[in-house]
């Protein structure tokens, strides 16, 4: 390992692992050795500057375990005050992503939707207007997948290298840096971008080509919402024929009917401790959010010509409970939207 | 226990307890200790007859591992040929349900749906015809709750006591007795009806009242199908945007997308060994089954005003599909009914 | 037709067409010089009296058309005061249905759902207890055309003739005697049928057997509840899209997207005049019955085994409704629940 | 007509028209005169060249009506062969958008989807490359109003106008030049508009601003879908009820449940003459477009969060019937897929 550093010196590390990672492009799927250096290389480069933009309520608690694991963070984000926590932790705060890439050759991005990442990538200030080449870009936003690959596109015309990698898991796992990734991109790059995400989170999948991390978390939140509605369909209707809403779940989750909505987060108040149903449905996944992400997988369908009716529907049943006053409820509260109300 | 089952001595067992059974309906809440008497009385009793009707794919292992646990079993079904296996091993075949009430106290019944149940209780050589006092009477057939209950009110002013009793699982479980039994009665009848049925199953669960075994079967049911089609929906929604099928598997499988469906019986061809995806949809739990448990939720859920949305929408995609040629297929073969055909 | 006439002198008419038509089952399709007959004497019958089951929100002013009409009425309902204006107006009320039964020979019934229909006709103080043979009686309330059926065949067994007539039209036209009556039966029954319903409705349709009535009343209902939910989520995305709402609706209502909802009764506020949308939902056709009609269709659906995906998905829409207090609005008010909530 | 050539000579008059336009930047909305005066100018104009880009099974019909008409018509089409013809019956044919828009100063065009359709106006041969300033470009083609307002945009930055225009009714109503209009653009530009879709179309309705054809169109076509698949699943149940189709379809046609699908295009066959149904769908408007259509209407709902479940259901089940062989039947054909297949 030493070694290896003595070699390098001189050289701006990150810069040479761009230089080895560039030469991808060029020897392709002979470059087994080129990425074993560079893999090297970056184990060494692993504390030098990473930028940041998209300080929300998840990429502040992510940047955040970048920096309390040694990491010199340069940060931006298009509100300043988001910036400010930061800053007093000890990260440089920058006016634009464009300076971020100036700075920084490895960078993540957190941002609520597909138009601000076309906008963070490809925008007038955008990083691929200086990104380095080599540079490692990995996006943890929740978008589109054909998004990712046009900025994946982009990013290589620049010798850079894109990277999609959506989480799941919400404040509170970014917090305790506990997130899933789910990553998807070029194979070798795996390693180099494995080494931050692990920094904020406990799993780091690695899901195949670029767009694949955006799809994998697309359908892992499509199933979900549909085993969210059935679950909740189902405790209504067992309560109104007689059944406990307990014995209820349980009989479920011994049998084929079981589900991480009736097994894990069961919609239905005092059913489970700790869950949102249990708390008004404060707290938790919000339906808006939700709505977003089944959005994201009925454009996807749509565009594949896949069917996918039970997802639609969820999306729909999703829609028009933000339109009934539930956005920003936990996505389980589409038990209370299906009961009757009081009174009735 | 000693002194009661002295007091028994000489009268026919069943007829004691059925008589002490009979006295609860006058006694009400007052019956601890007579219902105590009437359990004693049932273990001495339990190597009488054990009647049963209706020996289909299902009722015809059922009675045999009673025959198996040394039952004498009277059974009768409206197809002769039906009983012939059954009367090589031993059992006592008589013409109708009538007489097989005439003979046993304790009668099994397992039939394909309500009109069958009906004419089975209260037609014109039904169990209710001819049925002792006290006698014990479960219905493991799938149907309405409102039929069980009609059953069971039918039962209570012959004297005899109806409880349902709807399994889970298939021929399989049914042959190697390994069936899960949902109980809906009195509570203190459960104790006599867990000996049979526990012959016959590896779990019997009580779930409450008259009809709560079927509601907790239909609820099951409702929420596997749910969980199904929304798995197939999202492998084949992830396989078309570049996911590999057995990696997504494993991703839902370790989140929140986790089902029963998903980790155990998952649809797509090669992520899993040993299930009907892996073997052409040959063989499980019909589609044409599915539909008919599918109608039974959507027929209470009409009828106690509940909305069941996606349930809705299971049912009428396992009724297309009935009506385009899967009625005899697996019912995970939704997989293959929205995914699109070869050539297109 | 004299000649006829001369013949029947001195017999209380009804009861002789009651005789010719009760000899309708004995001599089957041979029947048509008795039929003419029959009618004949019907059009002389026609004053004598009419009984009248169900007095409710249509029933009081179907049966005040009649009395308006020249017939005698004898009439009941479980509520007593619902009898009272009735009275008032020259009416006989009776205790029960068997009663009205014992006095008329012609009687039509108009009850909320299928119980009170079993209730009425099969029950201990029902119309077949005391039916005389020959009668004709008329179901006027919209329910299961299976248990139409069934009270056609016990009917049947008494020798007197059943029809099913369920009609459209709210209340406003059961006042005005401008229902439309969809009547299913003997077609040779229509004639007699007809010359009643005809004092109550501007349009009395044949539509075939016993049964069908109820049919074409379900299927137009589930139809029309697919087009106003259709139309109200067509109008709200086009708003959203830009497009004024009357250029809108004047837009579907020239093209194939036109329906009675679009171009009749159009949900939006402010399109139409003389519609509950532009009175908040007011009066019309409540939200409850339609979610009832819509229960009616997905129970024949699933009882014969039909696929009905978008009735299916307007009953769980219309059910949902009723969860979240428009149950008492008109269904157009669909709008207004698929519309985003002030504030949002 | 004389006089106002005789003003112009020695200009290109569409050119002045285009000064005259493009003024209308500045002046805002005190630009009538200036519109009267371009108005005036277009009428003179009428007889210049008009460019046409796709010549599909739409587009060449259409182009030939405007042969007819006496437009001197400059053509393109990616396919050559697709030229032929019109290239025999006199039109001018080049190599791609951007020369006819060197050419000619109003454009028309026909294209598939929303990629074809930014490819034409904005890719490197596009017409926005030699677009003169002040040209009037009408696209016909139905697509994401969203990409309409983007080429509407793009478009403004070189002085031209854009407007859409798609069109209802197929390619029969396109030869015989019978098809509807929906124009969405700038209200001034409309009467040049017309001059030319007259040619082609029966209907031209403005309907807005730039996007608002699209909208209507799609809207129209969302409801016309939900309404197809009611009628079938209606008719479908009638059936099974017992109902004749014709008497069925007669019922609901002087009734609520009235609609396009059911009184002008009714699905089942033998209930209507020269319709698609009855012709083994063959014909008619193709379900795989419908299809198309119903994911534009998805994405603009999902893009604007606007809730349409039956919508979205629709879609979804015009996309099982792709993925089930019927991608090439009229869309009439869903009563056949909902039907139960022949030997079940």
């Amino acid at each position: 390992m030493t070694f290896h550093c003595v070699l390098y010196v001189g050289l701006e590390e990150r810069s040479m692992a761009a230089v080895l990672r560039g030469s991808r492009y060029i020897v392709g799927r002979c470059c087994r050795n080129v990425d074993f250096a560079s893999v090297s290389t970056r184990s060494m480069a692993s504390k030098t500057q990473v930028g940041f933009v998209g300080l929300g309520n998840m990429g502040n608690p992510m940047a955040k375990n970048l920096l309390k694991h040694g990491y010199p963070v340069i940060a931006t984000d298009v509100f300043p005050e988001s910036c400010k926590e930061l800053q007093e932790l000890g990260a440089q705060i920058v006016d634009n992503p464009a300076e971020v890439a100036d700075k920084a050759d490895r960078i993540i991005t957190m941002l609520p939707s597909s138009p601000n990442v076309i906008d963070v990538y490809t925008g007038p200030n955008g990083i691929l207007k200086k990104v380095k080449k080599g540079s490692l870009l990995i996006d943890s936003s929740t978008i589109d997948p054909a998004v990712s690959k046009d900025m994946a596109a982009a990013a290589e015309k620049t010798g850079a290298v894109f990277m999609d990698a959506p989480v799941s898991g919400g404040v509170g796992a970014a917090s305790s840096g506990k997130l899933t990734f789910m990553v998807g991109g070029a194979e070798e790059e795996f390693t180099a971008a494995k080494e931050l995400l692990s920094c904020m989170g406990a799993n780091v999948v690695y899901c195949g080509q670029v767009g694949t991390g955006q799809a994998a978390k697309i359908c892992n939140n499509m199933l979900l919402a549909i085993g969210m509605i059935g679950t909740s369909e189902t405790m209504n209707l067992g309560v109104r024929l007689g059944l406990d809403p307990k014995l209820l779940a349980k009989i479920l989750n011994m049998s084929s009917g079981r589900c991480w909505s009736s097994d894990t987060y069961n919609p239905v108040p005092g059913v489970m401790e700790g869950v949102p149903s249990g708390n008004n449905y404060q707290g938790g996944f919000g339906t808006q959010l939700m709505a977003k992400d089944l959005g994201l997988a009925q454009n996807t369908a749509t565009n594949t010509k896949t069917p996918v009716p039970l997802g639609s529907l969820a999306h729909q049943i999703y829609r028009m409970m933000c339109a009934r006053g539930y956005a920003n409820k936990d996505f389980s509260s589409v038990f209370q939207f299906l009961r009757e109300e009081e009174g009735q």
